[in-house]
């Protein structure tokens, strides 16, 4: 049997079609403020398709660029925003400046606009089964289970990493008692001893690790589902900069029965919940106006 | 070799000391406000227990007792509480009459007053590692590991229960980078198919699932460490009502390497842990006045 490839692509637009029809039917105008500190090129250029796609789906994105940044100034600006109506949205690209405390202005934006999700009080009601903002990484990979109509009920889902833009809370979201959830989950990361030993035994296997081809056909289970939300920069044979995932993608794909392709697999339906988040807390706000 | 017994009560003993000795050292004047609705005998136990612990440890416990509620008077009442300077911590006693939603009250209670930590902040911060209140119950499965030195970085531990006040806690802070986490965490639950599967592969098994000697030692791991979180209420065999956990104890005792009692394991410890967040947010209300 031929493996399924599960690519991100019709995931995406579905979500931009649903996103975009939201915003004409409510008459929405929704704003994402996308503050970037410093030139990292992998940031402006991911923050740069939030706002080219941001226009496709009627969002404005508004880009705050800044060289540098202190705490105290950052503080200031997150504050303005959250008590700015027109902003629908704020999200803070990563990687922050070494001496910001990140936990600490994750806290200070306000959970209504926190559309990354990253505030505790959405990672709260994520874990407590409540309406909230889902970290987008984490949501895209329910969104391609969904999608696809992958059963999650009584499998066992293996997830190597723990971190808590996706590990932690894509392993949460497959414990709810959901469609997308009721399995039985395993937590794996660099502490676990024989990591063979629990991924030979997933039906799913969802890896968000940061090890480039680290999971290899012997590491898996005939006829598995893998999900794959690394995305490693590595040099290929010719010495080019290329995108790879946690799996090893060539060697793993004829073993199992359905895979996400790096790239055009998880990373590819980020955009499209950042944005849908935008929408829904536009609509929102507009409600309670 | 000689089973271990985990028991509570020094572990509960150490905790009521340390808690002593700050209020004094600190002079602090703690106060616990427990709303008590209806006239459940086991849950009008359980408080009066926590008022006798109280005095003991030099806390207030001020017991608000009601026949009836409806949500209205006690989102009024929980407003009053969170205003009120002289109150450190408030507990809801459950179960709450069936027209009051649950959720919407956790909401409500101030963060920094929520001893039980049912409240989203509370949660969330749990889950991404950050200084908060833990649910009760799961911070005593945490603190007999800690008290009894029971190693779990690298180990394999075996959560059976989603609930969020005992399952989704503790499968989370085995997690953390702590001294009591870097653990392989695997959650079973309901709709977990052949649970022992799982139970078999324990090095750490905690059963959290309110299913009175559900575990039997075909399904443990020799020289594996069990905790039992739970606690049921069955009739002996003549006819008397008697507690026990969802493991088999007796039947379990001579194959694993240490097992906490119930009653006097994990039980014995979550009045100790209430009673300590309360005297913690009395120290940090002082500081911040």
């Amino acid at each position: 049997m031929e493996t399924t490839i599960l690519k991100g692509k019709g995931v995406a637009d579905k979500l931009n079609l649903v996103t975009r029809e939201m915003i004409d039917n409510e008459n929405l105008s929704p704003c994402l403020v996308v503050i970037l500190i410093g030139d990292d090129p992998a940031s402006e250029y991911y923050v740069s398709n939030i706002v080219k796609q941001g226009k496709k789906s009627g969002i404005e994105v508004r880009l705050q660029k800044y060289e540098m940044m202190d705490q105290p100034s950052l503080v200031d600006i997150i504050m303005q925003l959250n008590q700015d109506d027109s902003v629908s949205g704020i999200m803070l690209q990563k990687p922050l400046p070494k001496d910001i405390d990140e936990d600490f202005i994750n806290n200070l934006i306000c959970p209504d606009k926190d559309v990354d999700g990253f505030n505790p009080m959405n990672a709260g009601k994520l874990y407590l089964e409540q309406d909230c903002f889902i970290p987008c990484t984490a949501e895209s990979v329910l969104e391609i289970i969904r999608h696809y109509q992958i059963e999650t009920e009584s499998k066992h889902i293996v997830v190597i990493g723990r971190s808590n833009i996706v590990g932690k809370p894509v392993a949460n979201l497959f414990l709810h008692k959901s469609s997308t959830g009721n399995a039985t989950v395993t937590i794996c990361h660099s502490k676990t001893k024989d990591i063979s030993n629990y991924t030979r035994q997933a039906d799913i296997l969802v890896a968000a690790v940061g090890k480039a081809n680290l999971i290899k056909k012997e590491m898996i289970k005939e006829g598995c589902i893998i999900i794959d939300a690394g995305i490693n920069e590595i040099k290929d044979e010719s010495g080019k900069n290329i995108y790879v995932g946690d799996i090893d993608y060539q060697d793993c794909l004829p073993k199992c029965q359905a895979i996400t392709p790096v790239p055009g697999g998880v990373g590819s339906v980020t955009t499209s919940i950042l944005l849908s988040h935008v929408a829904r807390s536009a609509k929102k706000m507009k409600k309670n106006k």
